[in-house]
């Protein structure tokens, strides 16, 4: 196996220390996102940053000084779903963060939340780390690039400042858990799991922007329910929880730079 | 859930019957690139159409008066190997399509094959439709989402000459197979099983570009060797059955229009 010929450059001093002026805020769903969009009364993007023909959505506005962007992958044009998963967020994070360039990428979302490792559905986390649990590729090295373990930015004064809980957050494109899903999960250590944050996390650390994740527990994967049926029961009420973290997250950051996160 | 809103276009008379002048070869790993880079006399392009940091590489040449691009997801950047798997190749084709603007994508590369339903090592297959096998969400319509089942640009012509097998493919982010990952395999009727395409005919179908796929099989999923050691031993000797083959149907090609393949 080839050694590592480039080391990507880790956030400049520069990016550290500047007053954060513009967050992009990716969600998957739209029921996720549409409180956020009315609080913050955004307006719907109407010359599309995006390539004519794809589904992407785009909000924005301003609020104490920053730029709000909360970016949607949009229903999928034949079947009218939400766009989910790992592939939509990487492309719709991508494509946003060359139109917007950002100082930040907030990843907000419903996720399903281990009662072993202290999750209760309504809790909403911060995530300390992100990383892959159905990208099983076991040759040397290929294994660590199928897990993707990356850190989100070091966010200690908004999980204190908000009495927020801290945990890992696991991706992977099945809303259920397989026997193999769940083996992964456990060996990276994860207290929550969701559809797209490793992915999101990805294109952040590839075009070198600070990430931090916000996901509030819609069911509970290690609980007797079944994970899509409690899931659709929790998600409205969740969402308010979600969007309620969110917008005092956006509070405490206005005016403040990457380091005071 | 909500009806479609809008149908996507399909490709028009006109891309239909205009003479192809350009292709988009994608190929994930550089082991499966570099005998065609070489064949095609391709030169690596410095001035990259990619944002500053990526690690995809692009190599550009014209054959025939065909414009050539072959591009691959690189090597990651910190642990140095191939970035294998649906993310990176939507981010890769997706990037590429907006750049170059070609009239065919062609999705090259080594594939497991399943014994069961007639392959064997060193088979290449073109694939008449692509799906997924591990996006499981047991919701009504995003279950269909989730499989991402699409159509290969029609081939028949291609396969006739070239005296192909045809398939389908089945797309996941593992190369191992879980029990869940064979249940959704054997419901997608796959004969051949890789880590790119499905996400490939993704972002083609978002962009509305043709493509195609061309799959040589290195490993058989169904038989009695570990997936990871069968398909190192044989990954040199099936590659060059792929490039024979990526070569051919680039003759083939030339001067016709996607109607003509």
């Amino acid at each position: 196996m080839a050694p590592p010929e480039t080391q990507p450059d880790a956030p400049s001093e520069d990016v550290q220390s500047k007053p954060i002026s513009s967050i992009l805020i990716f969600i998957a769903m739209h029921t996720e996102a549409l409180p956020l969009v009315n609080r913050f009364q955004l307006t719907e993007a109407v010359d599309s940053s995006y390539p004519k023909g794809v589904p992407w959505v785009r909000y924005h506005g301003v609020y104490k000084n920053l730029h709000l962007n909360i970016v949607q992958p949009g229903k999928d044009p034949v079947l009218g779903v939400d766009s989910v998963g790992t592939i939509s967020a990487s492309l719709v994070t991508y494509a946003s963060v060359l139109a917007l360039q950002p100082d930040l990428i907030i990843n907000a979302g419903t996720a399903g939340g281990f009662k072993a490792k202290g999750a209760a559905i309504g809790d909403v986390f911060l995530a300390s780390e992100v990383a892959f649990h159905d990208r099983r590729i076991p040759i040397p090295v290929f294994d660590l690039y199928g897990v993707g373990l990356r850190p989100a930015c070091s966010t200690c004064n908004i999980s204190q400042e908000l009495n927020l809980k801290i945990g890992r957050l696991s991706t992977g494109d099945s809303l259920d858990m397989s026997p193999h899903d769940e083996a992964s999960i456990i060996a990276n250590e994860a207290t929550i799991k969701d559809m797209e944050g490793a992915a999101v996390a990805y294109v952040a650390d590839l075009l070198k922007v600070p990430v931090i994740f916000i996901k509030a527990v819609t069911d509970i994967v290690d609980g007797d329910k079944p994970t899509a049926e409690e899931f659709l029961q929790n998600l409205t009420a969740v969402t308010a929880a979600l969007d309620e973290t969110v917008a005092k997250a956006i509070d405490f950051i206005a005016g403040k730079c990457i380091s005071e996160l």
